[in-house]
């Protein structure tokens, strides 16, 4: 039987990084190419503990059918947090539960965007969310990057010249895959684009917790006076990824429709995942968990940022992340890094190129991300050594 | 803002049911409402073990990120459990694990549908498939169910009358929302009009191990010969809700596609409770838990009967259920079980009116939903007694 695939899927391919995962199940190859966090930090004794006692003592809350909203105590949680530490609380607003953060970019995307509209995306940017935007038939429109946030008159014209702009998806704080984080400038200016040009704003923060130095970057969702903004977040990064809890915060009216396509997509999030998390947001002290996170991250940069100053021809430039997961490349001299990246893996070493990023995924780039959470410092040192060799070769 | 909502979306409701859920947060309403399973089964001690040991002595694989198909030694256990009891094992097909049965229908229906495509559907029929096939723009064609499931004459008009069939949506046995099952014969014929029409069959089966009497139906999967079956299951009735497991078994090239739909979904189902799932289903004998499941429903049923026949008007007919959850009323009369449910609140009494569970849910139903797996003994038996008052007033 030929199957009749859906317009809106029949050209949709896996993430390239799904492919790039192949080759990084072999133990000889280092990976730089992931996005995972450091699993020595999860806490997972103190979840063994939870998972214990709400089994034994809340059989039925654990295992029943939960609300679509998700458990109440960690929607509350997420709402207090978010006002405490990134001054969100918006009267009018209100909290979903997801099944990570991907999910409530999905159903935002499914609960706006028409086939055609518009998404206006930074470029480079999150495949997953790209993804997301493309599986609805939406019309990509990339705004460049700079070291200092998306480039905001390149943002005006595209607000102007196209239709039904649906909303402008941006991570503003140590962006995937630039680890650039827009300046407070930049932030007033996009918010004050979304006002005039009356589009939403999808701020996707899910690295905002893991600045190196503990400095905070105002959101975006922190200045909507208005109820312009939905705010994607995750514990993802700072408890565990594979829990699978997210949350995404937007004016009540969205996230009323919201939770109607939550309930025809996954019903609820599960809730023995749901109730450990709140258990152990609630019993431990996060921003001490964050302190340790940050700590780490800010040694694994510098270790990759030395080792690539060691090992890489002084012709490849890179940003310098403030925070989050990603150190971000650009070999130039017009090298394309897609495949580069299958002589990398001849060398068992492998990145994500920067063409997966792009709203043309077929452009021919010369960047390349570099994740570095996930690997030990003597891996980072020898991925940065090998691909090193790999980039002396194309250079010479 | 006005948020401009998504013409699939924009006249979706949430489940009526849902509406009904808020009526049964009083203590002293009985609710024969929801399709919870009995929750004295669950075995919670034994998860309780499992997942504190899989926490502490495989945390990474517990909590770091998982692969998009599910927890690969769960889709073998599933693989195995279907060619061992249904005789579902079609070379060419494989299986994804999804976060509940309601995720395979979801994903099912975006990779598939286009806006204005038809999917047939039983009537009445489940209404979290049927919001999910509206939810992407499906044009719904109902074919009314008998007792001996749905009326063949009737699909085979709807397969010829309507232009781009996608599938045909079917729950063969103890059908939700009417508790009947579908005759062999009859499960042959919709196997061959598919096969004659060249349309797929979605065939969802939560309910088929719940048969009162140990008997097997046949499913229509373990006829595809031809691979034109996607078959939903789910372990929510059999093991636990809460833990949001489900899978979806189609021929490979149907299932790779809907694997690029979940990642960009929630890129992966919980590893914890998958991993907890699969230890309990391979370290535990599932086949005896269903033996007691069944001994317990088809106790519940009987209760509920029994209190049918002691307290309804003679005039309200009901389908002897041969195993499920659910006993389907109809009371004649032109009654608007709608509106009649309104005043069963008052009695502290909730069902689910029929209108729920149409096409056109506008229509005026005199059928209702009761769910007797949920309910205690005696609240099944005083929840009948309230509804026998209820209805012996519309009825007098």
């Amino acid at each position: 039987m030929d199957f009749c695939i859906s317009n809106r899927m029949k050209d949709m391919r896996g993430s390239a990084i799904r492919e790039i995962f192949k080759y990084a199940a072999n133990p000889e190859v280092i990976s730089l190419a992931g996005g995972n966090p450091a699993p020595e930090l999860f806490p997972a004794d103190a979840l063994a503990d939870l998972a214990y006692r709400f089994l034994k003592e809340e059989p039925v809350l654990s295992l029943q059918y939960g609300i679509t909203e998700g458990y109440m105590p960690l929607r509350q949680y997420i709402k207090e947090r978010l006002a405490r530490v990134e001054n969100i609380c918006r009267e009018g607003d209100d909290t979903i539960v997801v099944s990570g953060a991907q999910q409530g970019i999905e159903l935002l995307t499914k609960v706006l965007v028409n086939e055609g509209d518009t998404v206006i995306v930074e470029e480079p940017s999150f495949i997953g969310a790209t993804n997301a935007f493309r599986s609805y038939g939406a019309h990509l429109v990339g705004v460049p990057v700079k070291e200092d946030g998306m480039d905001v008159e390149w943002l005006e014209k595209a607000l102007q010249d196209n239709k039904n702009v649906k909303f402008i998806y941006t991570i503003p704080t140590f962006q995937n895959p630039t680890g650039t984080t827009m300046s407070l400038e930049k932030r007033k200016s996009v918010y004050a684009l979304a006002k005039k040009y009356g589009v939403l704003i999808l701020e996707d923060n899910p690295y905002g917790d893991l600045s190196f130095s503990g400095e905070r970057f105002p959101t975006i969702k922190s200045m909507d006076t208005e109820g312009i903004v939905a705010y994607s977040g995750s514990f993802s990064k700072v408890l565990a990824p594979g829990l699978r809890i997210g949350f995404l915060t937007a004016p009540a009216a969205l996230i009323q429709k919201i939770v109607v396509a939550k309930q025809i997509s996954d019903v609820h999030t599960p809730m023995l995942t749901q109730l450990i998390s709140h258990a152990y947001l609630t019993e431990n002290d996060l921003e001490e968990d964050i302190v340790k996170t940050r700590a780490n991250y800010a040694h694994k940069s510098q270790t990759m940022i030395q080792a690539m100053e060691a090992y890489f021809p002084k012709d490849v430039r890179f940003i310098r992340p403030l925070g989050g997961l990603f150190i971000w490349c650009d070999l130039g001299h017009g090298i394309d890094t897609l495949a580069l990246s299958k002589k990398a893996v001849e060398e068992k070493i492998v990145f994500v190129p920067g063409n997966t990023f792009m709203v043309d995924m077929d452009t021919v780039c010369s960047t390349l991300r570099l994740n570095f959470s996930t690997a030990s410092d003597e891996k980072i040192t020898e991925g940065i050594r090998r691909l090193g060799v790999v980039f002396n070769k194309v250079l010479a």
